[in-house]
């Protein structure tokens, strides 16, 4: 984990061939195993990485590493461990090597029924109102929110399932002791104590803008899918959604007001057609929930009492002008009923409201006026 | 016209079948011509058909009709006129049996490249603002707005048209010379002087509600595409939306705050993936346009300096972490770059602003900072 770059593919490759320990050796003695048959031209990268490798692996301490996870906390797992959550696997040979957690929640199991949401730092009150509902909301049904921790969506989405109570998932891009931003020391200290904080580095170590990037590749692949709140055309949020679409992962984005340039990337993911347009916490649910289950109730406008009127009603309903009066014969042509079911339909209409006899026939009671 | 309800493809189909003379005579015989094989049960409805329009054809008057529409300053015209918009022959046997026109602007000529503009009648300051932003922005590249002259939306994106000093397009449900809103009657006089206004209706008719659900199919079947810019759950203009797609017109949807309900038709249609989400006249233009004319701009973020780096330049300034300062060989052995390649790189990032030297090596430029 000290030697090679985090989510560096080529260590993948040689870890899943040849073990940790022939890999050790490799970059210590500057040699490939034997049994690694490659043609000249990736044996020439091969040897360029091991000797990148060797540079760091000289600096190395694992076991000052160690003793310094235990100092703050934080445990080390690697995959085959009770706690290593499966899904990691689908990053092939950038899968991390190892996971540092800090925090009571078992990431495995919290990480079972959970939902990425991710955004802008740079959100508008908008966006932070909108993150903290779909952070409340998923954490009341039992989804855990997994994000980045940092300013703006990442950070109003873990406060919201913070507040309702849910072992919510940090993924950080520095060691998971790291308070980086430092503006959010208590926010990570109320997640480790009711959530847990990950990270592909040992503790101590500062965030690099490279580790931003591999760091979002964890956060889509934790998740069943990843929503984008906001995010601007260029933002580390689209980022992260082009990892869960890799992934073949659920890709939702929140739409906003098209004068907002906060919101400029999530619609451009809709324009795209690459997310599903998800407005609610009911309805990423219904997108990453088990078929069936989870589904979000279906959105309506509120039943009118028109609907309740038959076929023929209806018709005589809607012969009456929004202006001026008609009398009951002009209305049944104009509706083109006969005249006795027009007349009992004027009664019932009177009767419910929709009508008002005057001394000039029938005219539309005010409410029922048609659309101006 | 008079005889039959708006859209009765019923009526269509006997016209199309016998023409117009033989059809009248059917309806003051009560007969069905000899040449129209029926089995019974469509022999029954054309034979309560009959009897509908037979009642209304009693009172009509065309030559009154005529007769107002030239005092009013409306025309009439029918399927083969120049003036004919020959895509509303895609309706089949529910196209208008004729369109009374007031307006200087050729309605066939407006209409070539036009689009829909509609939405809610209580509309949002956004949504008004946007409708505006349509209205000028598509009337300025030459495309005609088409629209049903209502409260709110359809309003905005007429001003905006008219603003624009474009030939608008308003289909109204009721006579072409009625004032229906009436608070739209400027409006309409000035969309006669610019563009022209249309109408199924002979002069003078007033709005139903049945009107207004026919008149959509016209606002959908004149243009090459809708775009609904606000829209709550149960809105007419979604009726329109329905029309469009019927009718294989493009449809868009103007997405805005999931905390608007006059927004949630539009997020429905995007959820349904039955509209494309276009945040711009532009993108609408893209969409119904023809291929390759037409393209909107790709949308991208501002260029950060940093894309100009190399890749070598690019690893070492990752290295450099976000707090305190350090040593040239330790970037080299981070960034995984050998030393000499380190320095040159380190110089040209502190000349290019990223970094500066310190007493302890070297440190991140605070405008270099990796985002918190």
């Amino acid at each position: 984990m000290r030697a090679a770059d985090v989510g560096d593919p080529v260590m993948g490759r040689l870890l899943d061939h040849c073990g940790a320990h022939d890999t050790v050796t490799a970059i210590q003695t500057g040699t490939l195993p034997e049994s690694l048959a490659t043609d000249g031209s990736k044996e020439a990268l091969l040897q360029r990485r091991l000797r990148r490798w060797r540079a760091r692996l000289d600096i190395a301490n694992p076991a000052e590493d160690l003793a310094a996870g235990e100092q703050a906390g934080a445990r080390l797992i690697i995959p085959g461990d009770p706690e290593w959550p499966t899904q990691l696997d689908q990053l092939g040979h950038g899968r991390p090597l190892g996971l540092w957690l800090s925090g009571i929640a078992d990431l495995r199991f919290s990480c079972l029924k959970s939902v990425a949401v991710v955004g802008a730092r740079a959100a508008t009150s908008y966006g932070v109102h909108v993150a903290s509902e779909f952070g409340v909301g998923l954490s009341e049904t039992g989804w855990t929110v997994v994000s980045g921790g940092a300013y703006g969506i990442d950070g109003a989405a873990h406060r919201g399932a913070l507040a309702a109570e849910s072992p919510t998932v940090v993924v950080l891009a520095c060691g998971a002791d790291v308070s980086y931003p430092s503006g959010h020391h208590d926010l990570f200290a109320q997640a480790r104590d009711q959530g847990v904080i990950v990270s592909e580095c040992p503790p101590g170590v500062p965030p690099t803008r490279g580790r931003f990037l591999v760091r979002n590749r964890l956060i889509a692949a934790l998740s069943r899918g990843t929503v984008v709140v906001e995010a601007a055309l260029r933002s580390g949020a689209l980022n992260t959604a082009k990892h869960a679409l890799a992934l073949d992962r659920h890709l939702a984005a929140v739409p906003g007001p098209v004068t907002s340039a906060m919101s400029a990337g999530c619609h451009h993911l809709l324009r795209e057609r690459k997310a599903v347009c998800v407005t609610s916490p009911e309805e990423m649910i219904d997108l990453v929930g088990d078929l069936g289950d989870d589904l979000a109730p279906a959105r309506r406008g509120p039943i009118l009492p028109r609907d309740s009127l038959s076929e023929s009603t209806s018709r005589v309903l809607d012969a009456i002008p929004a202006r001026g009066s008609i009398g009951p014969a002009a209305v049944a042509v104009a509706a083109g009923v006969d005249l006795s079911t027009t007349l009992s339909a004027l009664g019932s209409l009177a009767a419910a409201g929709f009508i008002n006899r005057t001394p000039a026939g029938w005219r539309l009671h005010k409410q029922a006026l048609p659309p101006p």
